[in-house]
């Protein structure tokens, strides 16, 4: 089969073995993928992973109990038995592989294996393109399982990239008073017509957020989130940070501050709220390439300014 | 009156003017008074304090509604106006000054001043000694405001200073499963005598902890906090820190860790548990000094493995 791997470089071959399917996985032929930031690290070294890349998909079960369905599938193949399984958060797994990111072959090949009850049936009204996005908005989703944002909150989000975006959308579902802090024009309008009120750093006060969530993931961003929470306020943090960066941990003390985090979520409220039409997911979409290309697509990807680049493969 | 000043130099004086009495304040004599780590911290140049340092105190009031009674006084000075103090958090007031910290002249001396609603009377049962430690006590007990410790969680704390050897004591009346992490000789024997388990940093499993509370202030620490706590664990963070830390933030996200943190508790709180006799702060003192000889207290304070000074005063 057809797969874009990386193995200290980054090469596409025609020719990789399609993977044997396990006891209790499923083979998935994929139809669709999306390119994310964690692939943009992942070939700077990040994770030592080397493998097909590749975890935002659709694809088309092969064979088996969901034979011909079509799936968006959970990227982390916990081991079900350890304490953390069994406390109901295997996303947390500590023995887990990933799809696409640590030791398990991910979505931009033209199969992909992934165990049964990690697949999620999508249902009509979802689009290949926007089942892509199920992964990503499932993990802009966590946010609210793990901080509690209420209607009567004021919320600044900062870093307006893809996940950024997408989780704007989702808290702004909450009828929260949100904000979200962008100087790109292209994410400003966007932002805009979902109807989320937009601003610059400097026209949000100081201290006056209940919450902050920062989709930055470097150290400008948490140094901004705290000059903008409220004493006893909320930093969500949405994404992980180049190496070590510093934090002013003394003024989250004195100031009573509260910092959540947050990684992959919920797949089915995802695909409940794509199906109910209430998350605009397409829009984001800035490039197409066909598998072949899939170098292309990650250079693309990395260019400043580009938002989602999808890669069209069954 | 005499008083142990700060301003760029620390130093005694024997003349000092007795402050005057604004409206709603009350003129407190001080009896006893407790030398802080903030202490030590503020003849470094923290805050950029000048002026009369301490701020952990039992003294008697004289004149006005309390007259003649012993109190413990709370050391946020807060505006009562804005909307921080209108939403019910006094403490973390923008406009505050604080007693002998920031801009309000502090408890190293023969009298202070309070406003009249910071003052908390005390019961018999509580000692003159206990008395100095209801600030610090709060302080630890504002940590069980922030962070919900249930009798179910594993707990581990790490830094068995003086503070989180406070904060140890308020944590085991939770009836949790706490162990205080300690390689201090003196600080195993209080904790095993108080009854609570103690450990060495390599006995303690790798994300087994349900919470962590950091009494440390240094960046190890909130490193050690990030091994300890298991996945969507807590890490309370009980000190502040010197300069501006490295935090692996990363870590945090991937396995979903609460950071929670906390500054100034309740004296209501803390005296009703003296009261009860539940908690042991005397066992702390390691050496007490005359006003006169504040200086040498100081210097004793700063000593390594020195825990409370206490200032003889009235």
């Amino acid at each position: 089969m057809r797969a874009l791997l990386y193995n200290k470089v980054l090469r596409y071959e025609a020719e990789y073995p399609t993977p044997g399917v396990p006891e209790g996985y499923a083979l998935v032929r994929v139809l669709k993928a999306g390119v994310c930031n964690t692939d943009l690290e992942l070939v700077k070294g990040y994770m030592g992973f080397s493998g097909v890349l590749g975890h935002e998909f659709v694809g088309v079960v092969e064979g088996g109990e969901f034979d011909g369905q079509r799936v968006a599938g959970e990227i982390n193949l916990a081991c079900g038995e350890c304490s953390t399984c069994r406390a109901g958060m295997p996303t947390q797994c500590p023995n887990r592989k990933t799809l696409g990111i640590d030791r398990h072959d991910g979505a931009f090949a033209d199969y992909l294996t992934l165990p049964v009850e990690n697949l999620h049936p999508l249902p009509d009204s979802v689009s290949d393109d926007a089942a892509t996005f199920v992964e990503p908005l499932a993990a802009a989703l966590q946010t609210l399982h793990l901080t509690h944002v209420s209607p009567h909150d004021r919320v600044a989000l900062i870093g307006t990239g893809k996940l950024g975006l997408l989780t704007a959308q989702v808290i702004a579902l909450t009828g929260c008073d949100l904000t979200a802090i962008s100087r790109h024009d292209r994410q400003i309008d966007l932002l805009r017509g979902w109807g989320i009120d937009t601003a610059s750093l400097g026209e949000i006060e100081a201290r006056s957020a209940d919450i902050v969530v920062d989709c930055t993931g470097n150290e400008q961003g948490f140094a901004e989130a705290l000059k903008l929470v409220r004493p006893r306020g909320v930093i969500h943090l949405k994404s992980t940070y180049h190496g070590l960066p510093k934090a002013d941990l003394t003024r989250a003390v004195v100031d009573e501050v509260q910092i959540h985090t947050s990684r992959c979520g919920p797949f089915d409220a995802a695909i409940r709220l794509m199906a109910k039409g209430v998350v605009d997911v397409e829009s984001l979409i800035d490039a197409r390439y066909p598998l072949e290309e899939s170098m292309e697509a990650m250079a693309k990807a990395s260019e400043r300014g580009v938002l989602k680049v999808l890669l069209e493969i069954g």
